[in-house]
């Protein structure tokens, strides 16, 4: 080959690898965004089952509570 | 330069050529499954919200059953 | 005793049974009423007692749902 | 008329008379009675209506904390 094809060749795979590396920049660029979302979004789920998990204690001690008023009601009934 | 010079940075260029190819496709398939997981996520996070709607509504419709025994039982202690 | 003291007695003892017995059906008209009164006083009652039986029966059930409801809620928030 | 005669209608008007007051003294105590039991069913009455008012009122508060928790519930669904 000659010294031309040689530098012709080299300039091509000059010019291929810039593009590969800018790709590549792209990828990671995106992929650090998906993980982000990825880690936000998981933070508000764990939040939110939080709430859930409050909401439902406190509708548990409604329902005791209830259900106590419940009795007091069947013994008002019976007792009288 | 001398074309043995060439043939080495031509060699060269084609390994950073090839790493760089192969870390793309390795970000690629990353970016992939992110955004499956992601997608997955969604979907979960819909069913469970619907879940909760449904839920949601059969709490109104026992809310409104409660509120009519109470007023049935409001009736009866005004009425006797 | 002369014939005119007994007829002045026997004129005040009838005198005084007229007054008895008209007393008697006085009284005996209000203990009428009175059970009366009692009976259907009676009757309210048990026909009150009995609304609110099956009002407790109907908090029942709807305690009973909500608990339903409550586990549903538990199990989502779980498995989410 | 004889004495003999006059004592003969005396006596007998005598004995009816005290019959009488006895009934009369019998009905009073059942008039008396009855009339204890009535003001002692009306204070059970009372007794009984202000329980199942207060107990109202407790049902009320609770349908309220209930009714609170399914708003905080659907603006948590909302907002996620």
């Amino acid at each position: 080959q000659s010294a031309n094809e040689f530098r012709s060749q080299k300039d091509s795979l000059t010019q291929q690898l810039q593009d590969s590396e800018s790709r590549n920049q792209v990828l990671e660029a995106q992929l650090s965004d998906l993980e982000q979302r990825l880690e936000s979004i998981q933070l508000e789920r764990e939040a939110f089952h939080k709430s859930l998990r409050s909401l439902l204690e406190l509708l548990d001690s409604k329902l005791f509570e209830l259900n106590e008023l419940r009795d007091t009601l069947a013994k008002l009934i019976e007792g009288s």
